[in-house]
C-alpha cells in the first residue's frame, strides 16, 4: 500500500523493468543474450518493448560467453537468466568475465519478493527457502551486486550497477524479482544519462608521476613499450595509441594484449612473452634500459609460465587503479590521465629500433614438400589472410598460441581468454561477438577452436543461425586435446575426443540449404585455395563459413610447446 | 621434508589419487564422470590404474548431470572436473544434486599447494592470488568441504567426503592439488570398508514413535500412504515396500516419489498431488483421516503449486531427519528403523480401498479421428509399452507432468528434476544412468526430453556414442518450450527455438552408419507401430534409438495445466 502511494506521486511512472532495458540501451547495448525462464518471462516482454532484441540463447553458459564476446566488442552487455538453474549455469562465463575484466550487467529473474520472504518451497530452489545463496556465490565474481527487493530504491540501484560495471569493467548482479518487474519509477531520471566517466586523478599527484615518468624516458637509452590486457580492458586504447605513435617508442604486445596496438605501424615489434616470444623480440625487450609496461597482467599463459625478464628497477607500470615507478607506487593515480600528459609533454626520445614482425613464411615451412597443414605455416599466412577490424576470436589451445604468429593488419580486434582460459568459450563468445559486429557495421568475425572446445558449446551455431549472423568458423580438427597432450598424456585416451561430422553440424541446426558455406582443408594447396576464393573471405556476405582445418594432432604452435615446457619444469620443481 | 620422512614410516604406502579411487570403488563406483584439465591430468592415470572406467564428457555441466542419473541408479557417483573453469561449470548440476538430494563425489583438480601458498598468477584464477573462492561457493551447495592440502590427513578427508555423501545423500566437494596425487598415505586402511550404515535411532525413542504411530494407524478409519522423494533419496525404499505390501493401505505417490513403491500392487492407488491429481485420487486422498507421509517434499511443482489438502491433525510425516505426529514432533528419529518395527507390528487396519489406476487410453482419445500425438493419449500408450525394471528418465517440460498419467510396471526407476528442475538435466542424465544400467545389466535407459531441453545438453549423445550406450531418446517435437507458454507468452517469439533436424544428431557426433536406429513419428498410428517393433523396443540391442516425437505445440498433460493455472493465481495474488 505505501508502495502503491509512492507510485501516485511519481510524475512520470514507468515500470522497473522498462527503466532497467532503457538504461541499458542508453550506454550501448542493442540486443540481450540470455535464456527464458518463469522467474524471468515477464520481464522479457520489455525487451522488444523498449526497441532491443532478444537473442535466445540454447543455454546460459553460452549465452555468458556471448555476452562476454558481445560486450568486448561494443564495451559493455546484458545477460538474462532464471534463479538458482540459470543464474548458476552461467557462472563459469561470468567468473570469466570478472577474472579478465569484462563488463556484463547480469540479469537474474527472482521469484517475487512475496514468496521470498514466505521462504517458499519453489522449484529452482535448494528446499532450503533460502532466496540468498546464489546472490552470495555470485557475490565472489561480480564487482556490485544489486537486489531490487524495494520499489523506492530500484532505479538508484540500478543505476549504481550499471555504472560499477562499466568503470571496473567487470560483471555485475542484478536480482529482478518477479513482482518488482512491474512496480513503478520515476521515468524522468532517464533523461539525465548515467555518468560513465572515470573520476579524474587528483591533478597534483598525476603530474608528479608525469615528471617521473617524462624524466626516465628521456633518461633512457633504449627504452621500450609493453602493451597488456588492461590497456584493452580499462578503456586506455587511445591514450595507448596516442603515445605509441606519437613517440616512436619500440612497441611489443604480451599474448593477452594482442591487437591493442596497431601492428601495422613501423615501431610495432611483436609479442613478448619470455621463453614464449622469438629471439629477436627477447632480446630487443629484455636488453632495454626501460620497459614502459601498461595494463599488465602477469600470469602464467601471459609470461609463457612466468619466464619474463623484467627488472622492476627498469620497469614503470601503468595501471588502472595507479601507477608504479620502478618502486615508487602511486596508488590511485589512473594511467589514462598519465598516458595522455605524457605524449603531450614528450621530448626527445632515444629510438632503438627493434624487430620488424611480419606474416612471412619461415623458411623451414616453404621449403618443405609435405602438404599437411603445420601451425608454423598457418599462422603467418593466416595473417595475410585477414583484413583491416576483422574480430577475430582464438580459442584456449593450439589456437590461442599460433595467433602469436599472426601480425594483425589495423583496427583487428582479437578476443580470446589467456587469463581465465575456459574451453568453449571461443564458439559462444563468437556468437555475441558476430552480433555485435553486425550492430556496428563490422564486416568480419573469424573463430579459431579446437575440435575438443567447439565440443564444449556447439550449439551456439545454432543461435548464430538463428539469429542469422556471418562469421567465419574454423575448427581445428587434431583429434582431440592437443594442448593437453603436451602438458600430459601425450597419447592417452583421456586426450582423445569423439570425432563429429563438425562440417555437418550448421544442417543439423536447421541452417536453410545453401544458407551456411562448408569446407574441410587437410593442406597448404587447399588453404590457398580457400583464402582465394572470394565468397569465402567476403565481409559482404550473409552466409555463415565453416571450415574444418585439419591439422596433426601431434603439431602445436611453437609458443605453445616453449610455454608447456616451461610449465612441465615448474611442476617438476614443485613436485619435489 | 617433515612428509617425504612420514611416508618412510607408512607400512603400505599408496598414492592419494590411488587411495582416493580405491575407495570410490569400494562404494560402488565403477565409472568417473567429467572432464580433463591439465590440473587434473595427472590424476586422471590413476582411473585405468585401479580398473574404473573415464567417462569423458563433453562438457562440466554434462558431466555434472551425468553423474546425478548414475547416482539415481547405482547409489553414488564421482565426477572429476579442473579448477575454477570446470568446477564452475558444473555448479550447477551439483546444486540440483544438493537440492534433490543425489551424492556425488565432486573431485576438483587444483594447482600445486606450492601455487596457491605462494599466491601464484595461474590460469584459471580470478587473478588475485585467491585459491579458496571457488571452494567458497562450492560450499553453499555440498554437505562436506575437504580440501586436501595436508599429506598426514588427506586419507582422513577422504573417507570422510565419501562418507558423507553417501549417509547425507548429497554431494561432497574434494580439492586434490596436483603435488597432492602423489603423496603417499597409507594403504592398509583400505581393508577396512567404510562404515556406510546410518547411526542407529535411540531405541527408546523410536519404540515411542513406532507405538504412536501404530496407535493412530489402528484407530484410523480410511487411512493412506504417500511416498515421496526422501523414500528414495535416503535409502528407505525397501522398509517402504514392505509396509506398503505387508499393511495393504492404499498408498499413492507424489511426482517425486514416482517409481518409489509397485505399481503393479492392488493397494496402488496413483498420483497424489492437489490440482494436479485425478478426481478419484484426490478424493480418496483428502479424505482421508490419516496420511501417513513417507519423506515428503512439499515443493510448488511436487504439490500442484500448494494444492494439496492435507491437515496436519490428520498426518504422520516420516523423514530422514525425524518424525512428526500430527503436531508432535520427535527429531532425530529416523524414518528407516520406524518404518521397519511399525510393518513388524502392525495389527489389524481399517482399509477402504481406492482407485486402481491402469493405463487405458481416455474415452475422448479413442473415440477421437485425429491422428496428432496428444498428452491425454500418449502417457497411459506408453505406460503399455514400459517395461518391469526400465530407467525412465523425463526432463522438466511437457514430459515431467505427462508422466504422472504413465502407470509403471514393477522396478522402474523414474528419473526426473521436478525441485531443481534444470533443463539439458535430462540428456546428460540419461548418459549416466545408461552407463550405470550396463554396469548393474539393466536393460532399458528410456529418455523423455523436449525440444527446447534438448538444445541445452545435446551434446552429451556423442558421449553415449562414444561409451557405446544404447539408451531409447525421445524428443518431443512441439517447437519450443511449452511449458513457459502455459505459463506466460503464449505465442511469443522467447518461447520459440531454432529447428534443429534432432534425428540427424547421432550421425553428427560420430555414429557409425547402422549404429543408431533413427525415428520420426507424428501420429499415434506411428506410435503404435514404433512401440510394435522389436528391434526397437529390445532390451538386447546395442542400437542406440532416437526419436522425434512431434505433437502439437499447444498440447500438455493435464497435470501441466492444471499446475500452470494454480501458479498464474499465485502469481496474480502474490502481484496485487
Ligand atoms: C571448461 C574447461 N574444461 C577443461 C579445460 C581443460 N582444457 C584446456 S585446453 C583443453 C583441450 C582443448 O582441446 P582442443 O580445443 O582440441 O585444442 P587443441 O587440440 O587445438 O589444443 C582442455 C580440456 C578448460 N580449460 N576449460
Ligand atoms: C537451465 C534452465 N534454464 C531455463 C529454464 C526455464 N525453463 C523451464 S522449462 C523450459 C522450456 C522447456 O521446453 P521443452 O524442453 O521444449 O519442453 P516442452 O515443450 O515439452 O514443455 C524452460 C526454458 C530451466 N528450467 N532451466
Ligand atoms: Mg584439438
Ligand atoms: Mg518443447
Amino acid at each position: 500500500m505505501a508502495e502503491d502511494l509512492r507510485s501516485q506521486e511519481i510524475k512520470n511512472p514507468i515500470d522497473v523493468a522498462e527503466y532497467l532495458f532503457k538504461r541499458l540501451q542508453q550506454v550501448g547495448v542493442e540486443s540481450i543474450h540470455g535464456v527464458p525462464g518463469d522467474y524471468n518471462l515477464v520481464a522479457l516482454d520489455y525487451i522488444p518493448k523498449v526497441g532491443l532484441k532478444w537473442v535466445g540463447n540454447c543455454n546460459e553458459l553460452n549465452a555468458g560467453y556471448a555476452a562476454d564476446g558481445y560486450a568486448r566488442v561494443k564495451g559493455i552487455s546484458a545477460l538474462v537468466t532464471t534463479f538458482g538453474v540459470g543464474e548458476l549455469s552461467a557462472v563459469n562465463a561470468i567468473a570469466g568475465a570478472y577474472s579478465e575484466y569484462v563488463p556484463i550487467v547480469h540479469i537474474v529473474g527472482y521469484p517475487s519478493t512475496v514468496s521470498q520472504k514466505n521462504g517458499a518451497l519453489l522449484h529452482h530452489t535448494l528446499g532450503n527457502g533460502d532466496f540468498t545463496v546464489f546472490s552470495r556465490m555470485s557475490r565472489e565474481i561480480s564487482c556490485a551486486v544489486s537486489m531490487l527487493n524495494h520499489q523506492h530504491e530500484a532505479a538508484m540501484l540500478i543505476d549504481n550497477a550499471i555504472r560499477e560495471c562499466y568503470l571496473h569493467s567487470r560483471p555485475v548482479y542484478i536480482s529482478l524479482p518477479s513482482d518488482m518487474v512491474t512496480k513503478k519509477v520515476d521515468g524522468d531520471r532517464l533523461n539525465t544519462p548515467l555518468d560513465l566517466n572515470f573520476p579524474p586523478n587528483d591533478q597534483q599527484a598525476e603530474d608528479y608521476v608525469v615528471d617521473v615518468v617524462l624524466k626516465y624516458l628521456h633518461e633512457a637509452k633504449n627504452p621500450v613499450i609493453l602493451v597488456d590486457a588492461c590497456a584493452i580492458r580499462h578503456r586506455a586504447l587511445k591514450e595507448t595509441h596516442d603515445l605509441v605513435e606519437k613517440s616512436g617508442i619500440p612497441t611489443f604486445v604480451a599474448p593477452m594484449g594482442k591487437g591493442a596496438v596497431n601492428e601495422t605501424l613501423p615501431n610495432y615489434g611483436g609479442v613478448y612473452a619470455g621463453d614464449g616470444s622469438n629471439k629477436g623480440v627477447r632480446e630487443r625487450v629484455e636488453s632495454s634500459d626501460l620497459i614502459l609496461s601498461i595494463g599488465a597482467i602477469k600470469s602464467d599463459f601471459n609470461t609463457a609460465a612466468f619466464t619474463v625478464r623484467m627488472s622492476q628497477l627498469n620497469t614503470i607500470d601503468l595501471h588502472s587503479y595507479g601507477c608504479k615507478v620502478r618502486y615508487s607506487e602511486y596508488p590511485g593515480v589512473r594511467m589514462n590521465g598519465v598516458m595522455a600528459k605524457i605524449t603531450s609533454k614528450l621530448g626527445k626520445i632515444n629510438i632503438e629500433h627493434g624487430p620488424r614482425p611480419n606474416n612471412d613464411i619461415p623458411e623451414k615451412e616453404t621449403s618443405s614438400s609435405e602438404p599437411t597443414i603445420k601451425h608454423a605455416w598457418f599462422w603467418p599466412r593466416l595473417g595475410q589472410w585477414l583484413k583491416k577490424d576483422d574480430i577475430l576470436i582464438t580459442e584456449t589451445g593450439t589456437s590461442n598460441f599460433g595467433v602469436w604468429e599472426t601480425r594483425f593488419p589495423e583496427g583487428v580486434n582479437a578476443i580470446s581468454q589467456v587469463l581465465w582460459g575456459s574451453i568453449g568459450y571461443a564458439t559462444g563468445s563468437c556468437q555475441g561477438a558476430a552480433l555485435a559486429a553486425k550492430e556496428s557495421n563490422v564486416k568480419r568475425t573469424v573463430l579459431f577452436t579446437g575440435d575438443g572446445s567447439f565440443q564444449l558449446t556447439a550449439q551456439e551455431v545454432s543461435t548464430m543461425l538463428r539469429n542469422k549472423l556471418n562469421p567465419i568458423i574454423f575448427v581445428i580438427c587434431n583429434k582431440g586435446y592437443t594442448i593437453e597432450r603436451l602438458i600430459h598424456g601425450w597419447q592417452d585416451s583421456y586426450n582423445d575426443v569423439q570425432e563429429w561430422k563438425y562440417k555437418d553440424i550448421p544442417a543439423v541446426f536447421g541452417a536453410p540449404e545453401g544458407s551456411v558455406l562448408t569446407y574441410r582443408v587437410e593442406t597448404k594447396e587447399e588453404v590457398e585455395k580457400l583464402f582465394r576464393d572470394e565468397e569465402f573471405s567476403s565481409g559482404e556476405t550473409t552466409k555463415m563459413r565453416f571450415v574444418e582445418l585439419v591439422m596433426p594432432w601431434d603439431d602445436a604452435p611453437a609458443a605453445l610447446k616453449a610455454v608447456a615446457a616451461a610449465a612441465a619444469r615448474a611442476n617438476a620443481a614443485n613436485a619435489s
